[in-house]
């Protein structure tokens, strides 16, 4: 019997998962809370999605846009065996007590603080822990790019100090009320965030990080300067080790990817739904060894990355896979997930 | 018999116009040209289109990207009936002789004067005057959406006097060479070219036009300011106008499309491919009417709203549908359009 | 005796205007209002402006940073004749007790309701209206750049009709949580809040006006369109009629100024205090004229145009100056406003 | 006597360092040469800088806009001891014979190649080695802003490796053709030039350089990681050393300067001239120091850092200051340069 889920907040991420459980073959969707009406709750009905006034929303509103509800979040918890908790950044935790006494298990995003969860969960590096438990937490995009190359370059090299600079976006494309319009802006939080959030997956990952926002709303990018244990024997062994892992998308010089925009652009005519890029992006051009030091950029798209590993935290709660390649194979089948 | 159709150029808009083809139940896709290895060109492969080398391009780069070319471009137009050129401005009036050499219909772009063809074309306009016809034209985006609006206005209410303010995106959105990138730029010819392009299709159309740059690449906005003949009886009579047409989208208030960047969102969530918008865009609360004198905003998604227009441009130069009517139909249902 | 003038609040406006009052040869600078340390509250110190704490500041605050505090917004207005308001949108007439109370005449900035003072007011459409009076609001920047025109042209050509499309910067410059990113955003207030503004000053101006917001910082742009009641001898009567008032700016076509980058970049080779620009800005090349019917761009700077209209508001309150040409020659003079 | 100085080329860098010339005591403006009437061409005939017809530029062009011409460029070299070239990069190269032929010393700018002059300067770190040169290159804006950094660590702590990200402006304010509108756009060349062009001037400075380019107009922000030799022994010492510097403006926190935005609005409310900064930007809350790892942010103002450095080139190929700190003092005071 598939794994009945709820998704509780529709946003850029709840609406993406609830896709995503929609086409896994080992879960059901039973339903997505949303607060008030908009052009996404009428895709929800027209998507079949039953549809479930969350947070402050008010009935009569949704009825008064003619959508039809299905109830409130209280009752859509009543159908689920695991709730996504995808409302927004430290939301979540306030719901924690309610999902608890619905004795429901729950998956929560990277903008809740760690301990809401038993772990902090990124597919490729840390599946099996994650086997069997109630109270999983879904690192963030960022976090989520970070890991997933950690993943790769620990297990073939050995890491013996990273650095990261993040060239992060100002806003998704969507929320015209975040600025900078013309500006770059420097965190001075020092490391930055993210640092301590990977170290919630490898807590012994050497790792720093430093911050800045520039006005764009596409993708973060990465630029990495890494010092690995292990010399690599060529730029083309690394490439290897990324290409024999899922979830990176290489680009070649040829392809004339210069930069985010036509990593979207070919995400839009590979007809990823929503153009979205659920791989970590790295360019052939842009990795650079020297000895055992290796620099490399790589692009993030912060709407869709963790959608999958969403589906990933799931199947191992609920014990659907024994391991992360069997899990990932399934959902990026599922989602059209391939280089 | 299918009608063979042959896409020379295969950026924004053919790589669209490809696709749209190859969806339509009377035509068939011969091949695209294209003139250099790109992401782009391995995805015409990767969806089995026939790739062949246009423009100056040379074989060995394909093969040097590993990408399977089928000839060239002389060879491509033998296979087919009509070419669609999607070559970039101006250059499609290059390539009249050879198609005329090759007995092959055409069909151009806005980018290229009127004189290109026989005439210039939107469907909903003058589909019937196009029947039959060896070469037309079709009219630009921001024309495309002009004309698509005064086919509604013309007809139920007649146009007096038409003030559109153009508000043109700066680059598409893989653009990434022009800007500006912090700047409004007013355009200085007056009236600027979108109203005698409208005339092209209308010459007795009562427009003006001007127009303005802005930077961001998602889509136009045009600002209309109409006296009509017959007073509407009411904001609703126009509405419905524009809903009972094909190709207008209207979102309501509760719906919280606050501009551009929400339109898309709504194609992308709605899965266009993507995350086209081929539909006038136009807002409840974005039509506003006093006596005969109606204002309205329009968006206009610059990539792909040519797109159904050159399927049915297609469609009446073969006779393959008797009126518009017949022709959106079918393109609409292959494309997905619908509100 | 000059007139002793208070300013409450020291951003965008208010820094500016204690600047200019700083220049005036009847105007004495008391003191500036500033409720939190910060780089302005440096500068203003540095230029030994008496700095009171104001709003809900904290006094050791500014102690903390090395800044000298003379007391607080109290002990500043006691010092004053007169109090110009520049305190955020709204907040002034939160204050308007306390400057009564203080027996202070007082200006009010835009944001204000036209209900907070006796008249709303702009120099060249209504200095002599303002003599002696004890409140007055200085419309704001786009208000004040399409009465200046309507000054012009309402004395010179008389107006029938007046179409304004405002194309709106997103943020001032340093306003950095600002957005949108990347999107052009209609409002849906029909006619947008500028018009019945300007008719607070020319209650019979037939004037509309439809506003967008675009992600740039610069300038405002506005895309006028003007029924005249008499027809023009040409464009250069036109441009002869803004050229001979002060506070427009007009460049002709070599000087290859394509939009507002370059009006700004003028500012600064000019070497205009902070690059502002306080004049109306037209282009030759932006005027067009058929019959009596007008259309022309104008920029405006929305940081700076209000400035010399609170100047010459306090000029009028004070009968410092019998009419609007004596205190706008005074006013450009001590400014190095000129063409 | 002072020494006399053309200008070649009235763009971004030479109309600021025609105006820094006309300031010092030791120097005199003999002209300027530009190509094409324009805006900027009518300010320097404002401020009775004698101007000149440069490269392929026509005298009834400039006669036509009503702009008095004093000759050719070759005639203002012959009025000249020493030229700065400040025509667009590669230009300068072309130029080289024709400045030999006329006996002039020759300062060029970072966009030339090194090898067009004896040695590539910036004043801080090579001010003697310049002293009775006859071609000398001013580094570029992000080389002078490494460089001025280099010389205050190298000198007090020694430096072991250093790593710098540069995040780069995409165009400068008034330059409208320029895109990227909306991405990111990581440079494939690793180092970028930055690095080696740093070593033209430091030959055994361990630096690595990074370069992405986002969509901005402002300043550049650099994110540097520095291994020194010897471990400072606090921040504040680090903060210390560049104090002590001239040409370095250090933020506090509770001056609120959170990016590039602020920096600027600094600028311009400290009635710089155009809002220029010509100092290395650094933040007390953006340094960070771990034994002898640093890490700082700095910003840096493309479009005037390289101007004083010009200035102080001339005096060091004049021999008129005996070291970098006479020549530094008397620039900078001329230019208002202080913290």
């Amino acid at each position: 019997m598939p794994v009945r889920v709820a998704v509780n907040g529709f946003g850029t991420i709840g609406k993406r998962v609830a896709d995503a459980i929609s086409k896994q073959p080992d879960m059901v969707l039973v339903g997505v809370a949303k607060t008030r009406p908009s052009f996404e709750a009428r895709i929800a009905m027209e998507r079949e999605y039953p549809l479930y006034v969350g947070g402050d929303g008010r009935l009569e509103d949704f009825r008064a846009a003619g959508l039809t509800v299905a109830g409130t979040t209280d009752e859509m918890l009543r159908q689920a065996d695991v709730v996504v908790d995808a409302t927004p950044d430290k939301a979540g935790r306030e719901h924690a007590a309610k999902y608890a006494a619905a004795n429901l298990k729950a998956v929560y995003q990277g903008g809740e603080k760690p301990d809401v969860a038993e772990l902090s969960f990124s597919a490729l590096a840390n599946y099996e822990a994650a086997l069997g438990k109630s109270r999983v937490r879904v690192v963030s995009c960022n976090t989520t790019g970070i890991v997933r190359a950690a993943s790769v370059l620990r297990a073939r090299y050995g890491v013996e100090r990273w650095d990261v600079t993040l060239i992060r976006r100002a806003a998704d494309p969507a929320e015209t009320r975040k600025g900078p319009v013309n500006a770059i802006l420097p965190t001075f939080q020092f490391p930055s965030h993210h640092a301590p959030d990977a170290q919630t997956i490898f807590p012994d990952l050497p790792i720093t990080t430093t911050a800045v926002v520039v006005p764009t709303t596409l993708m973060h990018l990465h630029v990495n300067h890494v010092q690995l244990r292990r010399p690599p024997a060529s730029v083309s062994d690394v490439l290897d080790a990324f290409r024999e892992t899922p979830r990176f998308q290489i680009f070649r010089s040829w392809e004339h990817v210069e930069g985010t925009p036509q990593v979207l652009e070919y995400a839009r005519d590979h007809l990823s739904p929503r153009g979205d890029m659920m791989m970590n992006v790295l360019w052939e051009d842009g990795v650079h060894l020297q000895g055992a030091e290796l620099r490399f950029f790589q692009a993030i798209h912060q709407e869709s990355i963790v959608v999958p590993e969403n589906i990933d935290a799931i199947r191992a709660m609920f014990n659907l896979a024994p391991d992360a390649a069997s899990s990932i194979a399934v959902t990026d089948m599922a989602l059209g997930i391939r280089q």
